[in-house]
Formats: structure tokens, C-alpha cells, sequence
């Protein structure tokens, strides 16, 4: 899959600071993703802190701010600039908006996301807050293909971490968010690396055997 | 706590082979759960595996069948039991039915039971199986005092372990079986050794810091 072809233009949605994005544009830096190069990194906040991170590193930037447009129109202009840039793959790093069928339809399968916590469990918002004031023991991070829904298309990887006794949410969230920045390299890297398939909603690494 | 007190006289309810309860049974053999002596192995299934394997530990056992009984009347006969056994600790292992008020009311947060997923994903019958058809990366263990509803009480403690591709149903319930085995005794000795409290649904171990 990697190799001597060209590499794979990567788009980068966010609305914040971007954490996820800067560890996943350090990881690639570092040559832990072969074959990767970032080619945008767009937002609905045109003040959002990560863009401006995003410019001073040098890469390409796009923002559309979505009040005043509904939902559809709203990614039909993101689509755009994401097809001049010529993007194949889209990772969400913190981008606070559900995609609705326009962007999921227009990279099927080639939409990654990150959540902060072991899902099916707390999906949603305040996913570390939801976990904690649950009471869990471990908690974590998953890396998922988006589909229609809500932080529930089919999952690529999860890491864990513990969840301690006296932790507030910014300590737990903190202790995630490490974990979610090794784990989206990873999912990436094997993902452009590694033949993979979907099984109901299993994804599958390795070759498939049922065709060889 | 530990120490120098009489041991907390555990009582065991299994419906099968009794894993659980056997590994259980080992650790404090090994003198990893200190304090803590297994004073009644009980079941609904009078010719469960489990409860042979328990005769022949040289454990007392106790059986009543639940056909034929009421859910409160077959509790009310086990609890006879527990009770002129005095039990103070109850530990769920592999116990196929639901408890009733009565069972749990006579032990207020003196129940444990171990179920082989990340609660609260995949509460119910067939955890592994839900969890290898929800696509899950990571699957584990929880061990947690039993309140009213189904897998739903405070959590002590959490294990985790790899999903592999490829995996069956079996592989990951053999995987998973092992961390309960450890879970369950780790978690024992902790409610039995340290400090702990319960806050909203969280299970603090330590000392409590809003009263020193």
C-alpha cells in the first residue's frame, strides 16, 4: 500500500486547538505515518487556535464559519476546498459538528474520528466527565471510521488508560488525551499501510482469506 | 480491616463450573486475599460442577433448586443458608439469576459480581459476543457491587485485554476469563484491606478526606 506511490493528501477538520492534529502532523513529521502528508486543515471557527497553528506551520488552511448556513451548505463549502486541496483521507480532531450525509458520502469510509472513551461506552459530549461521575475503573480513547451516526461507526483502535482514585476530569482528560494522540497515528498508519476490510462492523486487518 | 480479626466469612453463589470461584478459592489459598476465609459455596443448580469441585475443596455447599420456587422464596431459602452459615461477603460467580431485593437488602453493599466486559458496554447475556460483533479493540472484566438492577452496581475494579483479529467468541472469552481471574481476588482483598466509600456511583478507595 505505501511505499513509492504518492502520498496520501490527508484533511484535517478541527474547531478548537487542534491538539490531535499537531500530534498527528508531528507523528507524520517523525515518519511514524509513511505515505501521509497533511494537504488541508479546515475549520467552522475561522478563529479557531489550531488554524492559526496550522498556518504557522506552513500547511494549507480553509475556514467557512457555519452560523448563518445550514448544515448541507455548510460542508458543500468545506467539500470544495477539501477537492482542490485533493484530499482522500479526512481526520476530525476535535471538529464540534455531527457530519451530516454531504461529507460522509463524499469520502466513504475514509472519514476518521477520535473519541475520548472506550466506545459503545459515553458517546457524546463530556465523555470524561460521563466516565468519571460513572465510576469506571479504566478508561480510554477510540479511533473510529465515521458513519451517519453518533460516534458510533466501526472502530480502527482503542488505547486505555486507569482511571485513579481522586482524579478530577481535567486529570482524566489529560491522561486520554496522551493516549489519543499515540493512538491516532497508529489507527492511521495501519489503515494506509495495511490491507483492512469491514465485516459487519468488525474492522478486519490482514489479508482477506475468504479471497485468497 | 486485615489483621488480626476473626477472617470475613465469604459466601460463593455459582450456577456452572464455577471459575470464578475456584480461582477465587486458589487466591486465598495463596494468602493474596488476606482475612478472608470461603465459609458457604450455594447454587440454584443442585448438580452444578461448580458445587462438586467445592465438596470436593472440603468447602460446605448448599443447594436449593429455583424450579418451582418463587424468585423471593428460593432467595429466602439460599439466604437460611448463608445466614447459619454466617456469611458476611457474598461473591456472584457465575450465578445465572438476577437477585431480588432479598438477597441484596441482606447484604447492602456486600455483594460482588464479575462480568466479562467493560461495563457499562455490554451489560447482559453474551458480553463477549456483543463485544466482538460491536467491533470493540480492547474488551475486559468488572467486578462491582450488586445493586438492584442488571450489572449496574458500584465498580471496584476493571481489566483489560487486547480484541485480536480474527478472534472467536471463545478466544476472547478464554482472554478475558484469565483478568477476571485476577480481577475478582484483587478486588476482594482491596474492599476487605482498605478504606473505601461509595460516592454517587464511584467507589473511593482511601481515607476520607472530608473527614480528617
Amino acid at each position: 500500500m505505501a511505499g513509492q506511490q504518492a502520498p496520501v493528501r490527508v484533511g484535517i477538520l478541527l474547531s478548537g486547538r487542534g491538539s490531535n492534529f499537531l500530534a498527528l502532523h508531528a507523528a507524520i513529521e517523525r515518519g511514524e505515518v509513511p505515505g501521509a502528508e497533511i494537504a488541508l486543515v479546515a475549520s467552522n471557527v475561522p478563529e479557531a487556535v489550531g488554524l492559526a497553528k496550522a498556518k504557522d506551520l506552513g500547511l494549507a488552511t480553509f475556514s467557512v464559519d457555519h452560523r448563518g448556513l445550514d448544515r448541507g451548505d455548510h460542508e458543500r463549502a468545506l467539500l470544495v476546498a477539501l477537492r482542490v486541496a485533493r484530499v482522500e483521507w479526512l481526520c476530525l480532531a476535535g471538529y464540534m459538528r455531527k457530519l451530516s450525509p454531504v461529507l460522509v458520502g463524499a469520502f466513504p469510509r475514509r472519514i476518521l474520528n477520535i473519541h475520548p472513551s472506550l466506545l459503545p461506552a459515553f458517546p457524546g459530549l463530556h465523555a470524561q466527565r460521563q466516565a468519571l461521575d460513572y465510576g469506571v475503573r479504566v478508561a480510554g480513547c477510540t479511533v473510529h471510521l465515521v458513519d451517519d451516526g453518533l460516534d458510533s461507526g466501526p472502530m480502527v483502535e482503542q488505547r486505555t488508560v486507569p482511571v485513579n482514585d481522586g482524579d478530577t476530569e481535567d486529570a482524566l482528560s489529560a491522561r486520554i488525551l496522551e493516549s489519543e494522540h499515540q493512538a491516532y497515528a497508529f489507527a492511521l498508519r495501519r489503515l494506509l499501510s495495511e490491507p483492512w476490510r469491514v465485516e459487519g462492523r468488525r474492522v478486519r486487518f490482514g489479508p482477506d482469506s475468504n479471497q485468497m
